[in-house]
């Protein structure tokens, strides 16, 4: 019996949190290979090699992440994996549905490959909505429930990614229909997404199975959902303090999963990951116990790892050490698979058995990391079938030219408007000269050109107004879903700089002041993500946030806002690389009025 | 989609319970084959085929058991099933350690397939420990590590029966381990049994991966364990006030299942199954929303068991209508797979979709559903491979006389006191006369013989003390755990009538009163399961009980008191077909002193 040998580490004069009970208690924790080999009581004999002191600190389990989506960090999932370890994330669910509308399976291969040696457990969902609008935009990839159904029985793959496009499914559309029956026979986790949605409506959404949102619902709607068995995950913006009362007043609180959803690097290097969350839900109002069970074995179960989610001898050596409160979340010291992976928030290389130097500069722990990285593993590290996905030629100025078929005078185009608040457009109008079969939108209106960048001809262009921008551009390969080749400026000049710097790049974000890059972000791994280290893509993103703000981009998330313009199942008008969209119909519709 | 086409059961009028969050809330619960294909507002448009009125009713999940023994009922699976459906019982995770250790693989085998055609889904453990004690006993069969492995890959296999040898873990048994091994490499459930395990040892048993408890412990035992990330199983004896006041008290509830473990036929007709014990909960001070979480939700995710255990569209049609409060836990009306299983606690005969009659003499529904199972099942009616397994001759008086090698004169002999609180013995002394090779025992105590019913030679004696019984005896086949013939009795003629009967039943049970038989019960099946409908089963227990009460044998449950004199495992003087037993040293032990 495996108490009966030497342990390999003992973690001393620390107190376990118990996901269990809540309760706080004093423990040695002993560990042997990957497992936890005891929980002893502080003066209990026991061998072990090597200990750890954990004087002053909280043993809790590492956190699990049941909802999210690695390319929103912008970093490939190695190196997300070196930056969250560090803040306690030993386990995530991603769904990896940007990056696999850019290179359909053999991007789900690639992602599944590229974060396999992580002390990380990347477990994988398929995206269910490749394109998420067919027929109404390109993108690098279209999955049927054949191709999906395939990938399902991969290793690691244990979910069908968010059903997304819940309208679809709620009027029983047949594509949707086979992917959900698709994924049922096989018997995943049905991830879902459905804002808002309730009565009859979710009702009939949840027969097909799926059975968790983790999107933002109004109050009652968080309740409905979680009363009718819905897994509720509730990301930072779901965890507003009357949302957390209401479901601390209901006779027992239900089961809750603590999600990140979309998180960038710069934002997890700033502020954290899912300990980030946790401290969110406690400032929200959730007891500190509660956030703890709704971090690990609560998501632990959904994600159906029996191993994991309780610090207990016999599970997964999964563990976080946590200065100060159980609130607070502060992790100074990870364990994933029983190895030091983090200290003090900095990556520790795990492949080396080494421990983090102090933090100094901020980076020396990942920058070592990424060393490591390199070293053992090009072809990742090079994006192997994700590289050379921007499939256009490097953009001049008469590429901003928006030439139409009408003769010479004023018309009337359709237009969006942006807010400062979400990612909504509403549909607008412009009066814009024509003059030679060529809209003489410069000086009159910001421009946005949408691009496929998958080999396919062919542009789209709309006027958008709500802005008061000084002349620049912003151009993105990150542009959802389908990420094409988005470009946003307001004189050709500046368009074409910020489309030619994102093209050099192989994908990407650029922001231009005049005709100067104030800002670039490469992001050539498929376009979407970055070969950087995580404070180098952090400080970048920072960055290009800064310079669409002095731009004139006024919102809370600037990058969001521009790189949503594509979303063609968020409201109300959008534009693809195929039309602009009036989202509500689901249809095309003219550019001219 | 689902729910685009017509639905075939609609249940209006009803209040539904929340498993997520305790709220009780109106909606009519739409059924489509095995699937609920709605929850709607109740003024909600959808189309059904039948309605079925549950006006005053509350609507909640189907009940999932845990951790419980099939054979305790002594009614075979399927007859098990229809019972225990028509008390809301429509999951069960069964641990067959009974028939196991009569008939190995091959009663495994049998056990399964009796279940299947049930509409109660029955999923199975493979017991971790047969025989109890090696080489102290001769059980009908042994399992090594091989054999549990290869039983593990079988459908519906999906546990590791209570591994309840827990000394043998603590202390590095090499068997164990082996077992423990093959269970944790098949990534199945560890059941547990370990009461009052605690500290360093409790550590050490859980290191191997067992992570529950369905045994009584000590209060503090009890939160220790919970802290310890042990699922805490709560059966009849274990629901005390002052447990369930203590786990209040906690920080926060801890994951807890409610498991009936060992119920008698008689019992669950008397007092219900799972229902009953939800009962006993309330009793005890569990809050009623937070029992029937633990009758349906937490177990369904301890059994990983996705589809189940709330009341939401897309999960499976297992439900429980109950009549008055929830905590009061009447079941009306039992749907399992969708169909109607149960009314008023009387079961249905789900093959014909009828629907039971009233009960009249109590028992209408069952007799009927036996009567199904009769007509398409012989060879399990029968009890296939475990019929015959009394392999023994039918005894006459000379199989009584307690022979010796010792001279004429008195001689000590360790002798086992009983009580009538529990199942422990004390070892005590008895002088007797031993006269021309015999003891002279007659008039002066109780004799015990244990007969070895699987082929093997011999029978050994103990005189018994501490009851005041009449002239007569009790003789069983069901005899903890290898299920040797056991006979107790005041004098020769009454051990051979009863031990005749029994013989003449091909197993059973059997209480003579001078040297009539008082009262009998067949169990011809492995010598523990009858094939008689449960009424007459539960009527045939009642009478045993009464009988040996009657008798003089005064204990709570006496025919639990008779049939575990044999159980080697329990302290602390115990007798097999081999030897005395000292449980303590797990020795055996000479009968003469």
């Amino acid at each position: 019996m495996s108490d009966h040998s030497t342990h390999d580490i003992r973690i001393t004069g620390g107190r376990v949190v118990s996901a269990f009970t809540g309760e706080e208690f004093a423990a040695d924790v002993l560990l042997r290979g990957d497992t936890i080999s005891g929980v002893l009581p502080p003066d209990a004999p026991a061998e072990a090699h090597d200990r750890v002191d954990a004087t002053g600190l909280l043993i809790a389990p590492g956190f699990v992440d049941a909802h999210m989506h690695v390319e929103s960090s912008f970093l490939t999932p190695h190196t997300f994996a070196s930056l969250t370890l560090a803040r306690g994330t030993t386990t995530v669910l991603a769904d990896p549905h940007e990056i696999v509308n850019v290179a359909g399976a053999e991007a789900m291969r690639w992602m599944i490959e590229a974060g396999r040696d992580t002390a990380q457990t990347q477990l994988w969902g398929v995206p269910s909505c490749v394109p998420a609008l067919a027929g109404l935009e390109h993108a690098g990839a279209s999955l049927d429930a054949d191709d999906i159904a395939e990938m399902l029985g991969w290793p690691d793959v244990i979910a069908l990614g968010e059903v997304m496009d819940y309208r679809a499914v709620v009027s029983g559309d047949p594509r949707m229909a086979d992917v959900i029956g698709a994924a049922a026979d096989h018997g995943v986790i049905l991830d879902g997404h459905c804002p808002n949605l309730s009565g009859a409506d979710l009702s009939a959404y949840m027969a097909t199975g799926v059975d968790s949102d983790h999107t933002k619902n109004r109050t009652e709607v968080v309740l409905e959902k979680a009363r009718m068995g819905m897994l509720m995950m509730l990301q930072e913006k779901c965890l507003l303090p009357d949302v957390v009362a209401a479901l601390l007043a209901l006779p027992q609180l239900p089961p809750l999963c603590l999600v990140t959803d979309d998180l960038a690097a710069d934002h997890i290097v700033n502020t954290g990951h899912l300990d980030h969350i946790g401290r969110v839900a406690v400032r929200a109002g959730l007891p500190p116990a509660a956030a703890l069970r709704a971090m690990t074995w609560t998501p632990a179960q959904r994600l159906r790892l029996h191993d994991r989610g309780v610090v207990a001898p016999g599970k997964r050596a999964d563990l976080v050490l946590l200065r100060g409160g159980l609130g607070d979340f502060d992790p100074a010291l990870v364990f994933a698979g029983g190895r030091i992976v983090g200290r003090d928030g900095v990556a520790v290389d795990a492949e080396t058995g080494g421990e983090g130097t102090e933090r100094g500069d901020g980076r020396a722990g990942t920058r070592r990391a990424e060393t490591g990285v390199r070293a053992e593993t090009g072809v990742r590290e090079e994006g192997g079938a994700l590289a050379g996905t921007v499939r256009v030629e490097r953009p001049d100025e008469d590429a901003f030219r928006w030439r139409v078929d009408l003769p010479d005078g004023t018309h009337r185009f359709r237009a969006m408007r942006v807010n400062s608040r979400d990612t909504y457009t509403e549909p607008v109008e412009a009066e814009l000269p024509v003059s030679g079969g060529e809209v003489q939108w410069e000086g009159r209106v910001t421009l946005v050109r949408v691009r496929n960048r998958y080999g396919r001809a062919g542009a789209v262009f709309a006027p958008l107004v709500g802005r008061e921008l000084s002349p620049g551009a912003v151009a993105t390969t990150y542009a959802h879903d389908s990420h094409n080749l988005l470009t946003v400026g307001t004189f050709r000049a500046a368009m074409a700089a910020a489309t030619a710097a994102v093209v050099d790049d192989g994908g990407g974000v650029a922001v231009v002041h005049g005709e100067r890059v104030a800002a670039r972000m490469p992001l050539p791994v498929g376009g979407v993500m970055s070969r950087g280290v995580p404070d180098d893509v952090a400080d970048r993103a920072r960055a290009v946030r800064t310079a669409l703000t002095e731009w004139g981009w006024d919102h809370l998330n600037p990058f969001m806002s521009v790189s949503t313009l594509t979303l063609a199942v968020s409201p109300s008008l959008k534009i693809t690389d195929l039309s602009l969209i009036d989202v509500a119909r689901r249809e095309p519709v003219a550019g001219v009025l």
